[in-house]
C-alpha cells in the first residue's frame, strides 16, 4: 500500500551511531524492531520541531526570523519601530514585554508578514535560513538541528514509517524547511495556522495572502492531538516531544494496541547545547515534564549522556 | 528533495492507454511533458474525487454508506426510524425531504456514528466498500473508479508529482480508501472536516471520539482552496474536478507561472455511466460549468468522446 523506499534496514550494531549504548538507545532500538509486524499503514511517527529536532535557545527561530523581518521593515520605515509592541521589543525592556504579552507581540510580527502570498513568504524564511547564524553557538541556524534525530527519522524512513511534525510554531514556517532539513513534505507538516484570505485576481482567479489571523488554536497541548488527526488522518505509535506542550501527543502515542514509543528529549547539556525544564501543569501544581514522562513510563533522552554527537553533521 | 520513484516513465505511445488519441489526451501529455522542468516540491496534482475520480451517480458513495449505517441502526433500534429527518429519508418523500434540507439529513446521518473512533469508523467504511454494489452499474461500488484517471494518477507519480485528494465529502470516510484505491496517504487528503471530542481514559491518556460537528465550511468552491493551502501547504499546478465545487480550485491552479493545467471531466455518457450537467453561479446567473470552463480554456474530458473505458479494470 505504501511506496517502496530505497533506503536499506541497518542492522542492529549500526543503527543511530550518534546515540550511545545504553538503555535509551535499546529502548529505540527493541521499538524499531517490534514495528516489523505493524500495518504500513500504521507506521506513523510524529515529532515536535523546535527542541526536539533542532535548538530552540535562546529563542525560537521562527522569532529570530521575525526579528529579521522588523529589523528589515524599521530600515525601510523607521516609524515602524513607534507600534507599541515592537517598541518593548526592540528596547529589551522584559517588564514592558510581559505587560504586553508575548502572543501579542507574536500576532504584531506576524502582521509584518500580512498581505503576501504563500510563495513569496517562504522564499522569505528560506533565504533567512540560508544566512542567519546561531547567536551564540558558532554554526548556521539550519545547522541547529539535532544529528541523532535525523539519524531516528532515516531509520524510521528505512522502515517505511511516515514522518510526520507536529510542531507548535507556524505551519508555513516549518513547512519552508521541513523538506530541505527534514525530507518531511509540507502535508505531512502540522502547525499552528494562520488563516488566508482569497483575493480576485481580473482573469487571473483567486490567489491567497497571509493575514494575522490564527485559524483554531495554537497547536500545543491537547490541540496538538486533535489536529494530528484532523490534518493527518492516523495516530502516531511513535511520538517524540521535549516540553510540555507535547505531552498530550505523547500520551497519545504511548497508548493503545501494538508497538508504541513516547521519547522526551531532557536539555541538560549545557556544555554543548543547554539546559533547562519545560514545566507541565499537573492536577494542582507544575512540574518538570520529565517527571511526567518517567511516572508515564516514556522514554528520556538525556542529551549530555544519551548523545554522542548533538549538531547535525554539516558538509 | 522527494523521494525517487520505482515507477518508470512511459513514451508518449503507451501513455494513458484508456484515454482516446485525440485534442484530450494531447493537452494532457503535453502538460505531463512540460512539467519535466519544474522544481519536484512545486509537482503538486489535486484531484476531486467524487464524480472526478469515481462515479458520484446515482448518490454519492458516502450517502450510500450513511444509508447503510442508517438501515443497520434501525435494524437495531427501530423508533430511529421516527426521527424527522431519518422518517422523510426512509420514505423517500422528495417534498419532506427538499423542505427539511439535505444539510441537516447529512448531520442527522452523520450523527449516528459520533461517539465513535477514528479507528472504528475507518473499519465500518472498509468494510461498507468491501461488499456494497453499485445499484444499477453492476459492479461493486469500490469499482467505480475510473480507469482513465487511475492512469494519470500514474503516470504522475512517475513524474515525482506529490498526488492529492480535495474532496467536498467528508475527509476521514475518504482517507478510509484513498490509499488503496488510489495511493494517497491520509495527509494528503483534503475534504470536509468533522470535529473530534477530546477523551480521557483514566491511566491511558487521551483518546479521540467524532462528532456531528463540522469543523470550518464545507470543502467546496473557495474553501477548496484556502484549505488546500493551509492543509497541504502548496498550490497544485494541475487541478481535476468535474463540478461547480471545483470552479475556485481549478481557476487557482491554471493561473500562475509555468505549466499549469486545470481538467474538467463532462459526465455526457449515458451509456456507459451518466450524463448530467453541474450548474456554476456566475455573475447574475447560472450557466453549466462546461461552459465556464470552455470560456477559461481548461481542458473538457468528454467521458463518452475521449475515454475508451471507463471503469477501473477488476483483477
Amino acid at each position: 500500500m505504501s511506496e517502496s523506499r530505497t533506503h536499506p534496514v541497518s542492522g542492529p550494531e549500526t543503527l543511530l551511531p550518534s546515540w550511545r549504548p545504553g538503555p535509551t538507545r535499546d529502548a529505540i532500538v527493541s521499538f524499531l524492531e517490534a514495528t516489523a509486524d505493524v500495518a504500513i499503514e500504521d507506521r506513523v511517527a510524529c515529532f515536535d520541531n523546535d527542541g526536539t529536532l533542532w535548538c530552540e535557545r535562546p529563542h525560537y527561530v521562527q522569532l529570530e526570523f521575525l526579528l529579521d523581518v522588523l529589523r528589515s521593515a524599521v530600515a525601510a520605515d523607521p516609524r515602524v519601530a513607534d507600534g507599541e509592541e515592537f517598541a518593548a521589543l526592540l528596547s529589551g525592556d522584559q517588564e514592558a514585554i510581559g505587560a504586553i504579552g508575548i502572543e501579542r507581540i507574536g500576532m504584531a510580527l506576524t502582521g509584518l508578514l500580512a498581505g503576501i502570498s504563500p510563495e513569496v513568504f517562504r522564499e522569505r524564511a528560506r533565504a533567512f535560513l540560508a544566512r542567519a547564524a546561531h547567536p551564540t553557538l558558532g554554526r548556521r541556524l539550519r545547522e541547529c538541528t539535532y544529528q541523532p534525530m535525523l539519524e531516528l527519522i532515516e531509520e524510521l524512513r528505512a522502515r517505511d514509517f511516515s514522518v510526520c511534525i507536529a510542531t507548535g510554531g507556524g505551519t508555513d514556517f516549518v513547512r519552508a524547511v521541513s523538506l530541505d532539513l527534514y525530507g518531511v513534505a509540507p502535508e505531512a507538516v502540522v502547525g499552528t495556522l494562520l488563516a488566508y484570505d482569497v483575493v480576485s485576481v481580473a482573469d487571473g482567479g483567486p490567489s491567497l495572502v497571509r493575514t494575522a489571523r490564527l485559524l483554531g488554536d495554537a497547536n500545543e497541548g491537547p490541540a496538538k492531538v486533535t489536529n494530528i488527526q484532523t490534518q493527518l488522518g492516523r495516530r502516531p505509535i511513535l511520538a517524540v516531544g521535549n516540553s510540555a506542550g507535547d505531552r498530550d501527543m505523547l500520551a497519545w502515542a504511548a497508548n493503545g494496541m501494538g508497538p508504541r514509543l513516547a521519547v522526551l528529549l531532557d536539555h541538560d547539556d549545557d556544555e554543548r547545547e543547554f539546559a533547562y525544564q519545560s514545566l507541565a501543569a499537573t492536577i494542582a501544581d507544575s512540574e518538570p515534564i520529565t517527571a511526567v514522562a518517567e511516572r508515564a513510563g516514556w522514554t528520556v533522552v538525556s542529551m549530555a549522556r544519551d548523545w554522542e554527537q548533538v549538531f547535525a553533521t554539516t558538509t
